[in-house]
């Protein structure tokens, strides 16, 4: 079984130059769930001068209706945001830093110390009210530095992992990974924490989006990001593009056998209103071709 | 060494609403080429009425400048086609048919058996003049019909392996290959076919196209055919869109540190003129992001 986390309405939104309502956002965020998504990152409690299309992160919290099936997480920066986020019961709470000093410096106006420090306090704080999972940016490589190494990825982690949280995750965030270089992080990343939640999250600035979903799966992976139409990107990564696209991925994992638990067909509707709520059109390959197995009819062939 | 084979002169400009001129067909042969691409499908001696867009077969063939390093194909599609080809002195004639026969009806008013025995009578009268490659349609499966049995594409393979083809292709028409399929039908022809030459023609329509060459590339596979911004489709095949990016398989290669002997920057070079050549945007993801070893400058990153 393969786990999808859809991050549209945290990852994909921020990114968008229209803000939804949120109205919108429940309705985007409830048909992801009902597609049978089992995790959605549904929203940010970053300053709203920061990222102004997230700033309903509570009402949008209060409004979506809850199920035992789907969990969902919320993206927290900082100890401010944990008071909030948790007044809203999330799920779980996504903590995030880089493993690159200039991209955490320029994303976060901290070093990864000082980061990992204000994280540990907001770990303390949230006190076992919420699941607690690390988002480690730039952990395949950094656009201000280039190749990070590996040793220092597994460094943080392990700082992590020391203070109990539930999962980390290894995050493309300019879309910098190739497949050889998923297998070598991920093996050890898993050989050294059996237990921990590995994550990984990447972006398709490169196209190689779902060959490094397929490569992680082989490494033993379980749980991956995504969003669906493959929107998304990091304000403060430039060269970032959309997010690897979950109807996509989904597609593939079907072909190949895997489940994820998605009804394919739902998750394609909510797919194909996108273009429609955001003003524009999006990346899924799937959502305009049909599945493999959609038929054609030979006599209206050339019309198409 | 994988081979890479830049079929957008042929594949991609016979999907194009804008018919370019002869000069802009010779430029962009010759900038594939000279980007160090071994071989580029130059042109197709289709009916002009057909495909009117490479009416100028003959032409294109008696302008484009000729070197050892790079080979010239063409595509033929009856024996008409290949007088017509042969007086252009080709390296390589590529011929076609589809191995699904609502799809070869299609596309070529024919049964498969017809196909082959009409291919049979091509690959005689060009008695050694050239090499001949024949690329077997619908490989992974048919958008009239779904999948395809490997025993029937291998059955395909091996008749014309008896009549002493240098290659065939195995061609993913309308996107319906996913790694696992890519192993299985290419593992069986490979080890049945130890001395054709085998080359797989992806095309991305449900985003699997890079998964699937790094998949045949594990499977032992070194010829691939991709277009140069990733344009290309099949007018006959509904639901197919463009072919495999060739610059974003050169760049993930490159990560891969596979040799293509291809030079990148000169190839995006190519690639970033198509938009303006072709009056609208292109695929490829690299030629917009940049190689994954681009830096950029953090006191710019929010400008970006």
């Amino acid at each position: 079984m393969i786990f999808m986390c859809d991050v549209s309405p945290r990852d994909g939104l921020q990114n968008e130059a229209r803000t939804l309502s949120a109205d919108q956002k429940v309705a985007l965020i409830e048909g992801l769930r009902d597609s049978g998504l089992p995790r959605i990152e549904a929203t940010s409690f970053v300053s709203p001068k920061a990222i102004p299309q997230l700033a309903d992160a509570e009402e949008v919290m209060a409004r979506v209706s809850r199920t035992s099936d789907c969990e969902l997480v919320v993206l927290v920066p900082n100890k401010r945001g944990a008071e909030r986020a948790l007044a809203c019961k999330p799920d779980e709470l996504n903590l995030v830093m880089s493993v690159s000093e200039s991209h955490n410096r320029a994303n976060l106006k901290m070093t990864p110390d000082e980061s990992f420090n204000a994280l540990r306090d907001v770990i303390a704080f949230t006190g076992g009210k919420a699941k607690v999972n690390v988002s480690l940016s730039c952990s395949f490589g950094c656009p201000f530095e280039g190749d990070v190494s590996e040793e220092a990825v597994l460094t943080w982690v392990s700082r992590y992992a020391a203070l109990g949280v539930t999962g980390v995750s290894l995050c493309d965030t300019t879309g910098m990974a190739y497949p050889s270089l998923v297998r070598s992080l991920t093996t050890r990343v898993l050989s050294q924490h059996p237990n921990l939640r590995v994550t990984l999250h990447f972006h398709n600035s490169r196209g190689l989006g779902l060959s490094n979903v397929l490569e992680g799966i082989r490494a033993g992976v379980t749980h991956f990001d995504a969003c669906t139409g493959g929107i998304g990107g990091c304000p403060y990564a430039p060269g970032a593009s959309g997010n690897v696209c979950m109807e996509d991925i989904v597609h593939a994992l079907q072909c190949e056998g895997l489940e994820t638990g998605i009804n394919l067909e739902k998750l394609l509707l909510v797919a194909k209103g996108l273009p429609r709520l955001l003003g524009h059109g999006v990346w899924g390959q799937v959502a305009y071709a049909g599945p493999r197995k959609r038929l054609f009819d030979p006599t209206q062939a050339k019309q198409q």
